[in-house]
């Protein structure tokens, strides 16, 4: 088979695989993993597909996008039918970017291919969820992790961030590698509020790990994330019901006044 | 049955069917209006519930949210197994904060129901997969419907939001009754880029009305959207990669620079 009659049949799936909760992984999802011939990604990933005969699973270690998505275009320009798998939605701070990356750096034939980007319930939806609802009203979604772009940066779109009083979404709050970075976000926060905001910690939702946690900003502090947890810092609409026996809900409210 | 044990058994689900293609809800949503006794919503997402023996729809105008709301949690107060359907994902400007805004101010006993956000596949998510993955650094996401909030506040959003180069989701960008909201967006944002934007019109994304297209700023105009389009304005690093024969891809590469 050459090249071009190969870059027909073979496809490229970019699924996501959602928080971690097999109830919320899409039918579509569920359907390209069952005609994968190949899946690949991060190795605990890639731990939540089932192996049968006829799928090659390809577990990769984390910070190696670039060599995985080239993986990936390659088994599938050979004809493969390749499924990449991300939590969360592929297409938020995951896999989907750095296989564009790679198809607008490499060779021609690789543009011909089909790419198929499969949407997945992304970790701050979820979190949201379990919590109430605090991104119900406008909100804005931050990457903390400084591996791709300076801080500066990242502390100027924080502080326009809650200038414009949205809700804010920190993926990525804390690494080992990074152990301070959310305490200089919420030192960001600080400086720019006059008042008060609530903050939800929100670690492997929909799984056995989960834990929720709802605490005023001035209590935040960055060792209450980890690298599984999502972080909401409501906007100064977001506010608490109170509930006898159970966890209170948080939830932003629709109107802005 | 008195309205305490009633509050133990009666539950409320506020359930996210994705952008409208079955294969997009999730196993969590399906199971939850398998076991349901009631089913409320707007007219169109109420249509996407298949009837069956034990099961009543609710089907409501728009614009009735709180109605809804209370609607809802008086069933689930009376010992029934109620879901309010929304398209896309109930916490993104959809009926999961009506509902609690609606418990916050209702009768204490609603503070003891089982109230459980089940999230979906939100139109900004399924819009971005399906162009590529202009959402893949940080974004974020702006309601332009003035019914809830003034004009202003919703501009100097767009202008912060601009100046963080933050890539920008817009729903609802227009209406019958807001003809020139989405004009109006587009115009605070030409005054705060003094570079050029791509911007995705994304009609019925997974349906079979799904149109898709792709302008650069100085062309896009308001009556390009309508009631079932999300819009996404990307940062000043989106780009697109164009390809033989077929849409091009719009990405946003993960590296800020």
């Amino acid at each position: 088979m050459n090249s071009a009659s190969a870059a027909m049949t073979g496809t490229l799936s970019i699924a996501g695989l959602g928080p971690g909760d097999p109830n919320l992984v899409t039918p579509e999802v569920t359907a390209a993993l069952a005609q994968a011939t190949d899946v690949i990604g991060y190795v605990p990933y890639v731990a939540r597909v089932a192996p049968r005969p006829g799928l090659t699973l390809h577990p990769s270690d984390n910070r190696v996008e670039r060599d995985r998505a080239a993986h990936a275009l390659r088994l599938a320009s050979e004809g493969a039918h390749v499924v990449i798998v991300s939590s969360g939605d592929p297409g938020v701070f995951a896999m989907a970017s750095a296989v564009f990356e790679v198809v607008e750096a490499g060779p021609a034939e690789w543009r011909s291919l089909d790419i198929r980007v499969l949407p997945g319930i992304t970790a701050m939806l979820a979190a949201s969820a379990r919590a109430g609802a605090p991104l119900g009203h406008d909100f804005c979604t931050i990457n903390l992790s400084d591996n791709l772009k300076p801080w500066p940066l990242i502390a100027r779109r924080i502080a326009l961030a809650a200038e414009a009083d949205f809700a804010i979404a920190f993926y990525n709050p804390r690494s080992n590698a990074r152990p301070d970075t959310l305490d200089a976000a919420l030192a960001v926060l600080r400086e720019t509020y006059a008042d008060a905001r609530l903050v939800l910690f929100a670690r492997a939702v929909s799984t056995p790990e989960e834990q929720l946690r709802i605490v005023p900003l001035p209590e935040a502090r960055g060792d209450m994330a980890d690298m599984r947890t999502v972080v909401i810092v409501g906007s100064s609409r977001t506010r608490m019901i109170d509930r006898p026996g159970a966890a209170p809900y948080l939830y932003t409210p629709r109107s802005a006044a």
